[in-house]
């Protein structure tokens, strides 16, 4: 039912009926689409902010992405419907909406670009989708073969949904000159002011044919009509579509061809699907993509889809590995970089993504492309106040404003600062950076990047109050419980132990930097601040979560709902808060009260009603990202954590229920395709174990980069440091060797591990040479190494 | 195929695939349900903004009602799926999802309540929906009865859509002890500030069963399966529903009844649907509605519907009439009172009315609860401010804010409140009005309302430009030309013209109210105001609409679109600017430029591309209610105006295009059912033919009360005016005679009216007394009267 291709470039899922609906998606620099096994479709482009050219059939909110939509019969989608014109019968490719079963079904999931292929009746289809890298549109190979052994007389109809555009004005219309449907729009605006704007927008859907059709429709109802979306009237009763348009009625981009195939005979065809501004860009489309050829002979159409394979193949990791786990070695080496690169590249489809997203998003940009990441650190810190506090989200375009969730006041974004840059440091050395100087959003005095974060790093030890705990306003990391401290009084647990986490790492990278005093007061405050921890947050089994504006401690062991949150607990074996005892302590905790079969829980029980000095999280339905779900950011951190302090088999336990397989068909069942670990799979589970495990279908997470440190800092232990590359694996005691191709500042490093029974300490060789503290030094670049680790087989 | 019953009570469609679908409505004082001939409902209630309680299956944007909105497999809507247990066969009840063809079908859209009939493979299905007068909930019939001479084992399932409620929390199940589903959402919020507001909503849904199903779904997807909506899994495959559960799933309202019925036995069964804050809610309505029974042995549902029908019953109008034309009979006696009523009662369920809206529409509740509009006057007056300025619209609720085009500021509102009054007046004879002392919206000092009106007259007399036109700002009525004025200097032809006549009605209301010599000055400016019109504004053949910013007259003949507006041209007849030649002239370009099958339109030729000196119209879909429709509203003004200089013939042939019938089947196959006026009928004729005429399916329109002013002070002559009742009918040529009954202050007149050969002038006689000057004075209250009204057969 799901397998990896033979060349590990797809993942081919083999039913499209599975439920929930597996997806995965492509991205380009200007646009994101998700696409479902059965043709359904979610796309957006920026404009600047997101927008759609496919929409649903009745006016939909504008929103972020939501975590699991629902699909239903008129959901947007790209669908080919086949009619036989001796028989009548008619099926669709790539399922919906006919719903035909067919004979042979495969809907091939690529890193660039996704294809289906669909045997039913004695006709082949395969339909594939890629994207050009620049452009918002999406480019589409079908073809149609008769697999029978008799002549066949085919209709085939593309349709391409276009649905309710706006309520201002939509029609379409074919366009004989252009070979394509075009549709146009006006967003609807009320003020004068807007119109600025929105005449700007690209408020035109296309399909553009390389072949000309026979007929076409642009009027939904009309080709409908009352055989409905699953057997449309225009073709179970018409032998060609009526040609008809849309004026202020819903459009849909249909075309149909006639065609005669011989047995064995296939006949293929391309379009070009997506938002323009007006009919000449349109005709420009087709000109580059389908008219002019380049010197090779090759078309736009066949350069793009050449180019953006490129362009994905840039977004690789800094680790090949090859391990017993074939499933883990398939998502580490090929999509867990990929996710890495889209989160990087894309900054989510957003202006004004929150400010922790982009730090990690670059965080995970430094094992892909540094430059990125160096260059996103210093527009973020551009918009530091001089005060030291860092907005809850960074603009991305001039007409960007904070929207949604970053309108809340959050205290927690100077705490990833630090934390993100280590990483980068890690990799690349390239401490330079802490000597940039850069200007604050307030103040037009420029200072260094090391000031700038020095500032935040005091900012966070003044916004605290009496006791030393660090306030929470309206809401931190993972996620707003919007009212905990909204009065200005209440505090968070997690935020406090965070503070101290990255006092820690900052202090490190004082130290690397030659800022030795600097580094000795921030590993102080750190450790006080560990003390003060435990002094007002230790539960007796775990840590408490936050202490409201009426001073309610909640998070523990007396609440009936919300009893324990997972942050507090790893994050304190990150700062230093736990010892060795309450360590012990917490991890059973955690494993008795929030390990699910599918991961750990963000927090448990799951609140199931509300609890106003706590706030929203509380109306969040229990199993949701903010609510109780296996939210894999969160589970990130925590083995993380667990790495950190050396508990290898829970963490690569834990991390292996994170990363899709072994169990492919578990994770189709869960609503997705194993190319990417989603936000939440859904938690509850002692609650409400129907639902548990199910996918969230978003993509958008920050899990990537800690499933990434995880790998590189903690299972195979290859982080780097100041002096080079620390090599310190940590492989679950079912592995007996292991090997890691490393990319690590311009060398390539070829990493053999092996458990060797009855050795004392981990060995490691360098071109056979023994290096004695593990750190491979003075490594050139653009030269190979052959290192040998040998691992004593008891750990 | 369209017919009205045999008692007048309902409008009877014969068969559900009429395209576009035709629909009717209900309302009371809390909610508003609109349905469809095939089953599809939008409904909302009021808490305090618009609300509602079964949702597309999607996110659905917020937004005003939208007009000629596209149906789709998964529009919310009621459904009843019949199965024959045996043979397997499944229709559904109305039409949709099944889409099966009955063998009789029947949609009765009544004035309390809305009925389908509905026979198909041997059963017979009647659903039939009422509301309560005050409770936002749906009161549903279901009657099944074995029509075929054999005893049939059936199962029949109600399907009341939910869908997507919320993305924060939605969730759904059966409670056993309630007999109901009852689904559960919180409407999403992020800043905490919002949260005291959103929990006090009613955001659960309920669906009450009298009886006790054998099974249930509340979990959509379940229910549908790969069946789809149109064909479910749940129904086909299953002999009984899985009684489920939805958990952050889309919830769906599905009961399942198995039943055995003998040949000709019916079953009854009755559903309550509707939105609740909470299961206790539930569970009183319950007991409300289905378990405790009145003195009469009557429960709650039946009075409920009783009370119901009588509430709507007292919203009849002042004319009964019997004219040789039976369909404008039957509007004017039936649906047309009740569509004022409609407006009256409830304001549009909007709490931020358009102040010209609001004035208009108790207009029109001036002759249904004229007590009712005496106090919306006064609600009005409050909101003035103290320079005479009426604000964009009147908010009617503490928590309401001034929303969507109520944000945009238009210079119209004062105009309405003479011309609004003068009906109040006319009908009441009530000047105790002009005395009642009011605040204003931005000082303490209260005014009469005498005074307030006239601040009003001299803050129109006041925004205008050195040559006396007034400004347009960025709108005025009919509608938002955005860009005419914004800089300050563009002014409105329209508005011009029309503060003219509002002059005029007011200096004739204080001439009545013993202030002749404010009465002077009015008529003295609005006498300067049509000569100014005429200079500026006269374009030859027709009054231009407006003069931009940039001294750009348009609405001109050499414009090419948007070359002439009705209204200037109405209006200018009203307020006197046109003299007998203009208005020769004008009444000529309007029938040939505006006149269509269906109506003037609005404008015309439509605009199809923006002009940026004009503004928002342009932008608007050709067709639309704002460029070129036949906008009924200006249309009944043109009318209106008309009858004021005499035009019968030609008014009577406008009105009757704008009144359903005689051609029903027409108008069905526009959009509707003959209930009620729809705001706008599409236009743009002449450019796009094969839409013209569609009905918006909007009954939101102040139409309303200026057709029964044609009616009442045109057709029929029976306006009231200070000394009694004015008669002076202008019945058209080809009606001989005509009956009226017409409640007037009290009194009740039965009048005849006939066209008598060889007659010099209108007689009137009251009781066989001849009235001189045809003013019935000093009728008396709970007195009827015979008039008799003998007419010129010439005229």
């Amino acid at each position: 039912m799901i397998r990896p291709s033979e060349d590990q470039e797809y993942y081919e899922l083999l039913t499209p009926t599975a439920l929930p609906k597996a997806s995965g998606f492509l991205w380009n620099e200007k646009m994101m689409i998700h696409v479902n096994c059965r043709g359904y479709v979610v796309a957006q482009f920026m404009q600047p902010e997101p927008a759609k050219y496919s929409h649903a059939p009745n006016l939909e909110a504008k929103t972020f992405m939501q975590p699991e939509q629902p699909y239903y019969a008129h959901h947007p989608g790209r669908f080919l419907y086949v009619k036989d014109e001796e028989s009548g019968e008619v099926f669709s490719a790539p399922y919906e909406p006919v719903r035909e079963q067919a004979d042979q079904y495969t809907f091939a999931i690529g890193k660039s670009s996704i294809v289906w292929r669909v045997e039913c009746k004695g006709i082949h289809v395969e339909m594939s989708l890629s994207l050009p890298r620049e452009d918002a549109m999406e480019l589409w190979r079908v073809k149609v073969k008769n697999l029978s052994g008799a002549p066949r007389k085919l209709s085939i109809y593309p349709y391409f949904t276009v649905g309710y555009m706006s309520w201002m004005n939509q029609s379409g219309q074919y366009h004989e000159d252009l070979q394509a449907i075009v549709c146009t729009s006006i967003t609807p605006y009320q003020k004068y002011q807007d119109y600025s704007k929105i005449k700007e927008f690209s408020d035109k859907t296309f399909l553009i044919a390389e072949r000309k059709p026979a007929a076409w429709e642009v009027n939904q109802e009309v080709f409908e009509g009352e055989g409905g979306i699953t057997m449309p009237s225009g073709i179970r009763d018409q032998e060609l579509l009526s040609k008809g348009d849309a004026r202020y009625e819903t459009p849909a981009a249909v075309l149909q061809y006639r065609i005669e195939l011989a047995p064995g005979e296939e006949e293929a065809y391309r379009f070009i699907f997506g938002p323009a501004r007006d009919e000449e860009q349109v005709a420009q489309i087709r000109s580059n993509y389908l008219l002019n050829t380049n010197a090779d002979g090759e078309d736009g159409f066949t350069a793009a889809e050449r180019e953006y394979d490129r362009y994905i193949r840039e977004g690789r990791g800094r680790i090949e590995i090859a391990t017993p786990d074939p499933d883990l070695d398939n998502f580490v080496n090929h999509w867990l970089p990929r996710q890495m690169y889209y989160h990087g590249q894309t900054n989510r489809l957003t202006t004004d993504p929150q400010t922790r997203n982009f730090l990690q998003d670059h965080m995970g940009m430094s094992y892909i492309k540094p430059q990125t990441a160096r260059e996103a650190f210093l527009i973020a810190l551009r918009q530091q106040n001089a005060n030291g506090a860092m907005p809850d989200g960074i603009i991305l375009h001039k007409d960007a404003e904070l929207k949604y969730i970053n309108q809340v006041p959050h205290t927690d974004h100077c705490v990833w600062l630090p934390i993100c840059l280590s990483t980068y440091l890690d990799e690349t050395n390239d401490y330079s950076i802490l000597e940039e100087k850069v200007p604050y959003a307030d103040s037009e005095q420029t200072e260094s990047v090391f000031q700038h974060i020095n500032k935040a790093m005091f900012w966070l030890m003044n916004d605290r109050d009496e006791r030393g705990l660090n306030y929470i306003n309206q809401g931190d990391w993972c996620d707003p419980m919007n009212m905990v401290g909204y009065k200005g009084k209440g505090v968070s647990g997690w935020l406090t132990i965070a503070t101290a986490y990255a006092f820690n790492v900052w202090a490190g990278i004082c130290e690397s930097s030659g800022h030795s005093d600097k580094a000795k007061e921030f590993r102080a405050d750190a450790q006080k601040t560990n003390e003060v921890v435990n002094q007002y947050l230790w539960d007796g089994e775990w840590y408490a979560r936050g202490i409201t504006d009426d001073n309610v401690k909640f998070g523990i062991s007396t609440d009936r709902e919300g009893r324990i949150f997972i942050n507090p607990q790893g994050w304190s074996m990150l700062s230093g808060a736990a010892d060795q005892e309450k360590q012990s302590k917490l991890m059973r905790a955690v494993t008795e009260q929030l390990e699910t079969p599918y991961g750990v829980e963000k927090l448990a029980p799951s609140f199931t009603s509300m609890r106003e000095d706590v706030g929203r999280v509380t109306q969040k339905h229990p199993g949701s990202a903010e609510n109780g779900a296996v939210y894999n950011h969160a589970a990130a951190f925590y083995i993380y954590a667990l790495y950190t302090v050396g508990e290898k088999e829970d963490a690569f336990r834990l991390l292996r229920k994170m990363i899709p397989g072994p169990d492919l068909e578990d994770i189709v069942q869960r609503g997705q395709l194993p190319v990417f670990i989603p936000n939440y799979y859904r938690g509850a589970y002692r609650q409400f174990p129907r639902t548990a495990g199910r996918s969230s279908h978003l993509f958008n997470t920050g899990t990537v980069p800690w499933v990434y440190r995880c790998l590189i800092d903690g299972l195979f232990g290859l982080q780097g440091c100041k002096e080079g590359l620390q090599i310190k694996p940590q492989l679950p005691a079912g592995w007996k060797e292991a090997s890691v191709k490393r990319d690590f500042r311009g060398a390539e490093l070829h990493i053999v591990m092996k458990k060797v029974p009855g050795l004392d300490a981990i060995e490691v060789y360098a071109d056979e040479v023994l290096v004695a503290d593990g750190i491979l030094k003075d490594l050139q670049p653009d030269t190979e190494y052959q290192v040998l680790v040998n691992i004593p087989d008891e750990i």
